[in-house]
């Protein structure tokens, strides 16, 4: 048997995805991902949650014969501003939750001890600990998927900074006078490269005249144009599609030059939807971002998709919480 | 007596500035500081450091009594890309050279043993060691002069990086279609904010018309207009000057925002000439930061002028020697 378990809660603004990650290495086992119902409300999500770690935990154990006290614990992470301490969701404008302790939900519903964290840093633990960044002295992680945020990693450790928001990548203003993002503000990455982003970008071009499989494809309601539909045309070689997504590459190229020329990381991990958009976008991400960053520093740095698709977030809420047991690591 | 000292040596674009400080504590002495001759070559500015910096120390010496052996070394800051194992400047746009060995160089004309940093990690360090943001656990240095630079310490260390070039901020693309930089590229936040952008922007406007004292400062030519030129307006109440330093405020402003969201610091400290130009622009530099940046960080945050003028860098370069010798600090 490959115990002992820790799960990790993966709750992003589209999917909830959990799984058990053995401590000692190997792949997460006893996986499930259903589409996050955020709208439901928080306690709604807490119940789904539980009901699928139970699912998970129940398949893994009968399948490889360990007992339950093999499950040590619940490493969650969750989109927004998140206060550590005390395991709560502050704010995460991609689910609508306001001040909810989720983790102390998860840990009464599942009888566990739990940690909370923001999902890009869970997602580049992942990519740090089992991943694209295996052991890397300084690492930046960049989730895109709803929307874009990242993680920023020193010697093992994540940066939390003042207030425990450290790493939120997807709203640095690259355009100033640019894109009006959800967050309030013009001009964020996120207003330009996020899942929601390119879509958006997408639909105004076919507005505007562009001609494109993506009209068929979402029946000729192009409203209906999601960033997954434009990887879909991507797939079938459509034109269109694929400026979209160099013109995203550009964006993200931009994001990640203004964190080699502040951070000087060893690896950028890219993680997220659009990394399965295929990997020439790396090319044009790369060139955007030699572009604009101090040359020592980009010459120093690898910019790499994600080696865990899927997975990363689930992964990297496991490790955190692994991390924090005392004794280990 | 107030020995024992280290040396500081700031190597500015427009300035250099060089004096004795105490290890113990207490303000720098025997400060000397003139212009920059960058045009003649490095060797003839290390020359004329030596010659700065053998005054400095018979003036110390002679008034505090003490003997040179109290004298321990000198900290080098200079600005560029530096290569600190090898006490090399690789390339510094703002002074014009390439691969010099400045650390070796000053060491054999002084007989002291040298560290060499860049002039904004410097300026940061000071600023943390013996300024505005003194023991604080996550300080982002932001320096505005001849160009816009930056350092970002942790814990009472300097963020150096993969290759030792963390902290370039005013190398980060505030504006993606933006001014042309120096550096070549498009945006930078020191295409907006450095001095020389500042008198660019200014004479851009009064040669579409504004009204400004300025004409009359320059003697009628405006090319002659720098910053410090503006500064003088702003003290005699010219509106033209307070609207181009109102503007910078909000470009400082973006680039604090990113800062703010990426590495969710306890303190920001400005430092440089546009200190000098008035502390109201804090109000506008904290307002735009405020609305780029999310709620908890900015929170957490102080954005501050730094308390060191004229000599952050030099206490900063000798704070970083001492900090390297083994057992202090």
């Amino acid at each position: 048997m490959s115990g002992p378990w820790v799960v990790g809660v993966d709750i992003g603004g589209t999917n909830l995805v959990v799984g058990l990650v053995p401590v000692e290495g190997g792949e997460p086992c006893g996986l499930r991902s259903q589409s996050t119902q955020s709208e439901q409300g928080p306690d709604a999500t807490v119940k789904e949650i539980g009901r699928m770690v139970a699912d998970a935990i129940e398949d893994v154990l009968s399948k490889e014969g360990g007992a339950s006290d093999q499950v040590l614990g619940v490493g969650i992470g969750c989109p927004g501003s998140i206060d550590r301490p005390r395991g709560m969701v502050r704010t995460t404008p991609n689910l609508g939750w306001v001040d909810y302790p989720i983790s102390t939900q998860i840990a009464n519903l599942l009888q566990l001890p739990t940690v909370l964290d923001n999902d890009a840093n869970c997602a580049t633990y992942g990519e740090w600990w089992r991943g694209a960044g295996q052991g890397v002295e300084h690492l930046v992680g960049i989730t895109v998927g709803t929307g874009v945020g990242g993680g920023v990693m020193f010697d093992g450790r994540i940066l939390r900074g003042a207030s425990g928001s450290a790493g939120e990548v997807g709203h640095t203003t690259i355009d100033l006078n640019g894109r009006r993002c959800s967050c309030g503000n013009y001009g964020c990455l996120e207003a330009y490269a996020s899942g929601a982003s390119i879509a958006l970008r997408a639909v105004e071009g076919l507005r505007a005249g562009s001609q494109s499989v993506l009209t068929e494809l979402a029946d000729g309601n192009i409203n209906q144009i999601s960033a997954a539909l434009i990887y879909e045309a991507l797939q079938l070689g459509d034109e269109y599609a694929r400026e979209i997504m160099l013109e995203t590459a550009k964006f993200l190229g931009i994001g990640i030059a203004n964190l080699i020329n502040i951070l000087n990381p060893d690896v950028v991990v890219v993680v997220g939807g659009v990394v399965g958009a295929g990997d020439y976008l790396f090319g044009t991400i790369r060139e955007e971002a030699q572009e604009r960053s101090f040359k020592s520093a980009f010459e120093a740095c690898k910019i790499v998709p994600g080696q865990l698709p899927e997975t990363a977030g689930v992964i990297g809420a496991a490790g955190i919480f692994i991390s924090e047991i005392p004794g280990q690591l």
